[in-house]
């Protein structure tokens, strides 16, 4: 089995996050692909900084020149974020026939027609899954199991920042600025929220998913963008009363030939799959004129799940340098997986009876359960007339494969 | 460009949905791929039948031998369903060297090892995206993008009659029998609908799942399985009252060692995302330990959306056959597309007012509007105190990119 080598350009968040990735899960990777792969330099400014990881120091290099120049480097990963020095790094990696993985959504918004353009003269990969929607691979999908569709629209939620704030303004009550006070001191968000309140992160990210969904180049700038900073807890409460909540969307529609596309605080049903996306997490909503309505939904953001999306990537890549790689990674069911199979798991469980409303009813009931070996957890009681009750049993975690008239909880 | 040809086992929904997604998209799928693509011939036993479609006669062989004996022919599609004669047709595909594609969950859940294994030896490959949640290409990506987690449990909405039956009867009150009957006369339960309810389909698809995700062989027969037969419209309404949905959840855990998994009605929390998951909708929540959660959501059945993840098996194989094929779909930003861009689009938007309660007040505000070209949609008025009045105002489809305070309404 050839070693894969990887150049990383930067060890902040997401660089720590891949590299622990591919850490925690090589033995996974290794016998799923059948691929070794080893990050062996990273591009590290400041070697002098503690990064809190455990990296060998003979690893990191100051001086790109050291990854671009090792021929025993195939693919370079570019975590360094931002536009430059980004773009040119990944520019003179792929002159130095390098396959390039990147999670830079304001470079490739920006540049990532010159980048696509000198992938394919140098004829070298670049793929960049983790620039919209961290760890959701929406970027994967569209471009291989959804490629046969003609799309129409898409709407996202592609900012954790705002949506966590909208999320807790919702859930609190609270004001925008009280809940982004806040959020800057759990770090959630930025001391300079601009980028993300104000609704210019989610459009990089539309922009980069136009021109995959519909082939057209439309800039960052070029996209009518309106933030959240002006979202009052007035607008939430009236618009929980109509049934709506509200989402800072980026959406993009192809109708008739014509292009619209703009990012705005949005009321979305309660009843949309939009709208249950809370917190820091994203989704994307697609509609394909074979597949029709599809959304992904995930965290979009956060070292690990990024880390995941720029695994997937390099494992791509690196099946296609690697022919004797597993031959389709989808044919490889597998059933001898060391793992105990034990039948139904130990879920809590919910029991609705009806019972005659008798001194001692409840008592016998209870009792009953506990010669089972039923623990309850909570049981309410509901007079349904003058004779009858009803009970809801809540019960702790059980097997009740024999059982028939159960409900399994599942907790949220 | 060479042409890849492809032969087609079976003529029903899917495989006319298959055929449709290719004519219509042939362009795109031409233009994104590089691939020109095939239907060449088409096993149909019963050519006499009118299938709805115009597709020449000559397609259509009785015997599969015309396709399996075709040198030119290098992708079996099989699409009859049920484990027989559909798993001997892939097998023999196999053998005589095709790569073979499949929609069929029952085959692939009973006898997949079988023909996974086969394909390894004979170096072909065998691809099933269409077999678990449709149109929803969740395969593709466990096995490809998100490739460097391990799994640690998954939870699905997995079957469209059940999840279409348990949302008639939370929407309208109705009993199982009164909504199992109005789906059957309206086509979305099949006349003898056990294999749907009793959860038998969702166990197919999860023995598919816990292969691809934990490694394990666990037959569709050894996983615990209750339907939703006995779900009443009381249960629903009491889960309703404690903030729950009722969902016909398939289910797989792995956690020290043990593997645990089972179908079966459960509640589950109003705000999760699988509450949102409605009528024939399918979802897919998975954890990962670097990706931590996503859900997938789509359509699980249907001609088209089934057509759209069995196209996109046909051109992940094709793109392995044909080398000279786009070197990366990834990589093929496009920015040239013939779509005029107009900017923002024109939503229906909200607006809060508050305002003095004084006569005429009303009629002032909407004329004002009229004057600036905006259609008024619904206008609601509620008293805040004696003197002030808070108006709700929806307008109709407008774009507003200059003006602030406006919320963009999603429709449902």
């Amino acid at each position: 089995m050839q070693t894969i080598k990887i150049g990383m350009l930067g060890i902040g968040n997401i660089g720590k996050g891949t590299y622990q990735t591919l850490e925690i899960n090589r033995e996974k990777i290794t016998q799923a692909t059948g691929l070794d792969l080893e990050i062996t330099k990273i591009l590290n400014r400041h070697p002098e900084i503690d990064r809190g990881i455990d990296i060998p120091r003979e690893k990191y290099v100051t001086d790109i020149k050291e990854i671009l120049e090792d021929p025993e480097i195939s693919i370079v990963v570019e975590l360094i974020g931002g536009i430059e020095p980004a773009t040119t790094f990944m520019a003179d990696a792929l002159r130095a026939g390098k396959h390039v993985v990147t999670a830079n959504k304001a470079a490739i918004a920006k540049n990532g027609q010159m980048l696509t353009e000198l992938a394919q003269k140098q004829q070298r990969i670049l793929r960049f899954e983790a620039s919209v929607a961290g760890g959701i691979p929406i970027l994967n999908a569209i471009t291989s199991a959804l490629i046969s569709n003609e799309f129409s629209s898409v709407q996202g939620i592609l900012n954790g920042t705002t949506n966590y704030i909208l999320t807790k303004m919702t859930e609190e009550g609270a004001s925008y600025e009280d809940v982004l006070k806040d959020a800057q001191k759990k770090g959630f968000a930025e001391a300079d929220p601009t980028a993300d309140v104000e609704g210019i992160d989610a459009a990089n990210k539309l922009s980069i998913l136009i021109s995959l969904l519909f082939g057209k180049g439309v800039g960052p700038d070029e996209i009518p963008t309106r933030g959240i900073s002006n979202v009052s807890s007035e607008d939430i409460a009236f618009a929980e009363k109509f049934g709506y909540k509200i989402k800072l969307l980026a959406s993009a529609t192809s109708k008739d030939g014509q292009l619209t596309c703009d990012v705005e605080p949005s009321l979305v049903p309660q009843d949309h799959p939009l709208a249950n996306v809370n917190n820091e997490y994203n989704a994307v909503y697609v509609t394909g004129n074979a597949v029709d309505n599809l959304m992904f939904y995930g965290k979009g953001a956060g070292p690990l799940p990024t880390g995941s999306a720029v695994m997937g990537d390099i494992i791509g890549v690196a099946r296609k340098i690697e022919k004797d790689a597993a031959y389709d990674l989808m044919s490889h069911l597998r059933y001898d997986a060391d793992l105990e199979f034990i039948g139904e798991g130990c879920n809590p469980y919910y029991i609705r009876l009806q019972t005659y409303d008798r001194p001692g009813i409840l008592g016998q009931i209870t009792s009953t359960f506990g010669v089972y070996g039923i623990s309850i957890k909570t049981m309410m009681q509901q007079a349904l007339n003058s004779e009858k009750t009803a009970l809801d049993v809540l019960i702790q975690n059980q097997s009740v494969a024999s059982v028939d008239n159960v409900l399994r909880v599942l907790n949220s």
